[in-house]
């Protein structure tokens, strides 16, 4: 899988292992890992680790879905100040329409709420996102996994085996 | 590969990532994790994550290489501590003498160390931890992780990639 690249999104506060634990799966899958910040350089998560962001959201290309495989939105307090960010909504959006896999847990699914892109599907999501999921159309289900077309959804950090397992499904490396 | 289990063995002031990420590794493939502390129930991780042992070191089995088929042995603080633990010493004699996987990081390898288990065998660790790895005989290498015959060796935790990834290998699933 050399040459193959997954973009994560994330900012200060973040949900500290369900950004580290995943890019560490990616990364014995063989991917390189992009990680955007609202700013690019070091931030720290809501436990105590620090995450370096090797480029800024607004770095991003405009398209990035035609160069990464995969766009993983961890968790914690991060999702909401990406949300509010123009170029990380137009990221989930170009995702979605290449029909490349968005892996989304905890508070990540805030973002796809923003960017309309939830509407008549499964997903799941942190216990205090579940009713702005369910206003963003979204049919809530309680479970450790949910997978919908080329979406994964977990609800916390419990979750990150089958969260992991279903990414790398998506990558057809399951 | 439901009925699999594998043993973890770790205490107070764990480096959380070296737990949680191989321990949610080996969940993603099916394993069962029985977790030993030197008390069971609730201890802390370094950073700041909680973790619940459901054993007590104590209670471990006389032989418990029998009953499992990866020993895990994360590192911060907690090896320390668990090599003073004759029932942790001994477990890890076990998987040796019954040629099953042990896997070793940061400084996990010290409670290898104390068993008398490194003579002779390439490994590696973390920093603080060299000297006494080459005084204990071992044959040091500096590289994200060592492999010798049933061993698995990282120094730290940039290293669970590639850690994880070579833990797979010796169960057969990487």
């Amino acid at each position: 899988m050399a040459g193959k690249k997954a973009l994560v999104l994330s900012a200060q506060n973040f949900e500290d292992t369900e950004l580290i634990c995943p890019m560490n799966r990616l990364q014995e899958a063989g991917y390189t890992i992009d990680l955007a910040a609202p700013q690019s350089g070091d931030f720290k998560g809501k436990v105590g680790y620090t995450a370096q962001a090797n480029m800024s959201v607004s770095e991003l290309p405009e398209d990035p879905g035609r160069e990464y495989e995969l766009l993983l939105l961890p968790g914690g307090k991060a999702p909401a100040e990406l949300r509010k960010l123009d170029k990380a909504i137009q990221a989930a959006k170009s995702f979605d329409a290449l029909g490349k896999p968005i892996a989304a847990i905890c508070h990540g699914p805030q973002i796809l709420i923003t960017a309309g892109l939830l509407q008549g599907k499964n997903a799941t999501c942190y216990s205090s996102v579940v009713e702005e999921l369910k206003e963003a159309g979204a049919n809530y289900l309680d479970q450790e996994v949910v997978v919908e077309g080329t979406y994964v959804f977990s609800r916390y950090p419990g979750d990150i085996p089958a969260f992991n397992r279903e990414i790398m499904k998506q990558l057809d490396m399951g």
